[in-house]
């Protein structure tokens, strides 16, 4: 649950995606007095596959992740969580407060053998498809091993729901020569340049968008720091075309809005990952619509299909980034 | 001199601010051989304003700028800087290897006093206008006294090449809550809001594009991933658009991308400022042409006229962040 459209939105997003996944199965976690209507207005197919659990709490946007773990209450993404570890479910979809879900994910799922911390991963559209970034911000500062560790995460994603078969690896920095930008990028370029992967050097910040690499590592401030700025400028954007009140219409006549949002596939690509976890769990934006929602499920289905978290533990155990120097 | 559209787009973005701007006097620094023929083609009026002085020599766009300073050779970015210490010219305009153009500022010119670092400042295109960006990358890392004297210089151009009366200004971070992000941030958030700055606190990515503020200071590397994110996503947008074949008109016929361009203001912002430098230097986009060459003379033209370095030292010396403390 949570997110600005709510309850409406969730229900017809996860309607497209029983549609889309026949083998798919939902438990909707929140305020049942709200969901209760909507379910009851499906076909008696889509009701035979989704469960209502019912509680009225829920984290609130501006709640520190701190005091959400401090307390007990059975806030809906508490209890979606805990649906994981009981075995119920395989994974857990929230449009919620991201620092919460963070630490709640951390502290009720925890990581797979190996890995130190989970990442926040999203694919990013680019001229070649999509190139997958992470940290997007769980972790604001992150040593060396640690980026490293990342950019395992992000090749196993890359291979398993994108099908990339040697994906391309970089690391995001202010130059592309070797000594650019800070010591532990260059700690973390040694080590990478050592591994099995196939990593590729320092990109900078326009190679996101490129065909240059399929991943991009980096740590969560500066991963948060270009998934809002690319955010800001394509909102910038489109509020002074539309501000220009002129309709650029194309020969077949479709409006410039509908190519745009098609191109920039904002809703295609809503949903970011927090791998690295034992367990999915997928992260909606909270401006989601029952398409973009459909999408985040369709993320987390694809991610249940290649078994992201073992692929992860299995993957990290065979590289020898020294777990021990994680500290920051 | 330098920027891989070379001489002759030079020439013709000279020639238009020769006319934008009566009181305007220019020296081209650069081949005589292959400037010469450009500037005999103009009218007597216009040649009668432009010098021109020889040298073949120039900073490689790979060279280091350790490299670069240690060595004696005549560059035309050497020469051209080196004519604000004689006293022949108020300003350098420059479209070569930033990193070089950034040692040899500081070199020739030094910064004024009571500023510890020059940093690139540019406007972003925003919603209210422009966003004043620093730094875009002369300092990868920064005390946070040093943010504060970026968030001090950003205020002097804004009032000064801006206009604008009261400039509020904001640290880029990860979120607008007190504590979030880095220490650093946090400890330059405090001493900010000790000052007599417009700080309104920490803003996000997005935010640079709103109307939120007028400054948006951070160190950097933060700034330059920033930058180059936004343009690299701009990049995108428009090769998506050709590539899908189509050109999208409005009621009035005008293609999108002459609206693309036009709302974006990419060559119309072409230039960041080295503020804090004892002398005015504009570094251009090395892809500028005519037009963005024009732009970047303005904008030195601008900083002449609002006595830029002046104007920072004076300010500088009203507040105490300690100059001491800067050291990273």
């Amino acid at each position: 649950m949570g997110g600005d459209l709510g309850h409406t939105a969730a229900v017809a997003g996860a309607v497209r995606a029983l549609e889309s996944t026949p083998e798919l199965q939902l438990i909707l976690v929140g305020d049942g007095g709200q969901l209760k209507p909507d379910i009851e207005a499906l076909s008696s197919a889509h009701r035979s596959r989704i469960k209502l659990e019912h509680t009225t709490e829920v984290v609130a946007m501006d709640q520190s992740p701190r005091q959400v773990l401090r307390n007990k209450k059975p806030y809906s993404m508490r209890l979606a969580l805990e649906m994981i570890t009981q075995g119920r479910a395989q994974a857990c979809l929230s449009s919620g407060n991201t620092g919460a879900l963070v630490a709640l994910s951390k502290a009720v799922l925890g990581t797979v053998q190996g890995i130190k911390r989970p990442a926040i991963l999203s694919p990013i559209p680019s001229l070649n498809g999509v190139t997958l970034m992470l940290d997007l911000g769980a972790n604001a500062t992150c040593a060396p091993a640690l980026l490293c560790q990342f950019a395992v995460m992000g090749d196993v994603v890359a291979r398993g729901d994108y099908n990339i078969a040697r994906p391309s690896v970089g690391l995001l920095n202010i130059g592309t020569e070797q000594g650019k930008g800070t010591e532990l990028l260059n700690e973390a370029d040694a080590m990478l340049r050592e591994s099995a992967l196939n990593y590729v050097g320092f990109i900078e910040g326009n190679h996101i968008f490129t065909d240059a690499v399929d991943v991009v590592v980096s740590d969560g401030f500066t991963g948060n720091i270009a998934l809002k700025t690319m955010e800001g400028f394509a909102q910038f954007f489109a509020a002074r075309l539309s501000e220009s009140g002129r309709t650029h219409r194309d020969e077949a006549g479709s409006s410039l809005t509908d190519g745009f949002m098609q191109i920039l596939d904002t809703r295609t690509h809503n949903g970011a990952s927090l791998v690295g976890l034992d367990g999915i769990v997928v992260k909606s934006h909270g401006s989601a619509d029952a398409t973009a929602i459909f999408h985040a499920i369709e993320m987390a289905t694809k991610e249940i299909h290649s078994h992201i978290p073992r692929e992860i533990e299995r993957t990290i155990a065979q590289y020898k980034f020294p777990a021990g120097e994680l500290h920051v």
